[in-house]
């Protein structure tokens, strides 16, 4: 039996749907689902089916697991990167993040989450098996010493303990294996940084380039 | 040609139509949209049907408007309820904000929205004549004095607009037409009210009821 909360159980069905969104709570959603009855039948057809389409349709490069509309994304197929730089990140996001910035012409290897064993997720839930096969076959052909593997998680302890276990994973085949560098963000104020990232960025200070 | 900024097509349009919902931004439309892409196939169908069928199968209350599963709503239904006062309201949620109150034992009328020359809305585009044929036909049954139909919109100049044009065009039949209170929340500090409604507060003083 539903409450008498909602006129209407359509609207009901649409409401409970909407807010079990991230971050939606049934006031928003109460508020959108009423927004979507305004518009034209043919545009809400349009934004239930670009989701389903993309939940349905959407394929994972072969080779880095990231998002892609082929078998193989754009990145992994563009001849002018350097394939023998991976990035390993913890999700699409994170590709987009750093693609963004312009600043990096490798490739990646998106993880699809980190170990985090209170939300129940281990190492065979992530691409780390997929990420040492692909580790182990360019060892064949470009060489250990001509490899790097660029950990790129986040900064808290799931990302350091992912982290600390793909190493133990690939130490093992000689390869360059390098983090990103943390410290203080450009334009941070010293008064509001925390205090390790500060204890870190005197420890790991670096030659001042004017 | 689309942008570099999506790795899929799919991906990108999805992130259009979500973020064109209202008070959803591209961050966070992208945010949803790989959220709804780690849910069950299966869920995300049940999502994307319930908003398609709350729009293409949703019915309006032949006699107030209101959304409804059927041809007439619960509360026009209701024979226990005072089909004899008729609060006008701009729309739905100002109807069950008024049900969840628990004071309110009459029937309603959905007008679909305020005149306002500014968004294009005109008197054409509310349900203003339904009401006055609606009151004319109660007035033939039940007689004018009997009547009473509250102006429950909101105190903008939208609403007081579409009160006064609503005023005039139902003040002919004789009805009791009377409008919300106004002044103080329960609650409210004096200090952060604003003047307006703290000067009608004081004008429209009432008897004190300890």
């Amino acid at each position: 039996m539903r409450s008498e909360k909602y006129p209407s159980e359509l609207l009901e069905q649409a409401v409970d749907a909407i807010s079990s969104l991230p971050g939606v709570g049934e006031k928003s959603a109460l508020r959108l689902a009423l927004h979507l009855l305004r518009q034209p039948v043919d545009n809400v057809r349009h934004f239930t089916d670009s989701i389903r389409n993309l939940r349905e349709n959407v394929k994972y490069c072969r080779t880095c697991m990231m998002i892609s509309d082929d078998e193989e994304c754009a990145i992994c197929r563009d001849g002018s990167r350097d394939h023998n730089t991976i990035c390993v990140v913890e999700n699409v996001r994170d590709v987009m993040s750093i693609e963004a910035t312009g600043q990096y012409h490798g490739v990646y290897h998106v993880l699809g989450g980190k170990i985090s064993p209170i939300d129940g997720v281990g190492p065979s839930d992530l691409k780390i098996v997929e990420l040492k096969n692909r580790v182990a076959a360019l060892t064949q052909t470009a060489g250990a010493e001509n490899l790097e593997v660029i950990l790129a998680l986040s900064g808290d302890v799931e990302g350091e303990t992912t982290s600390f276990y793909i190493f133990r994973q690939i130490a093992g085949f000689g390869v360059k294996v390098s983090a990103l560098a943390r410290g203080l963000g450009f334009g941070d104020d010293l008064e509001y940084a925390d205090q390790l990232t500060l204890g870190r960025s005197i420890v790991n200070r670096q030659v001042f380039k004017p």
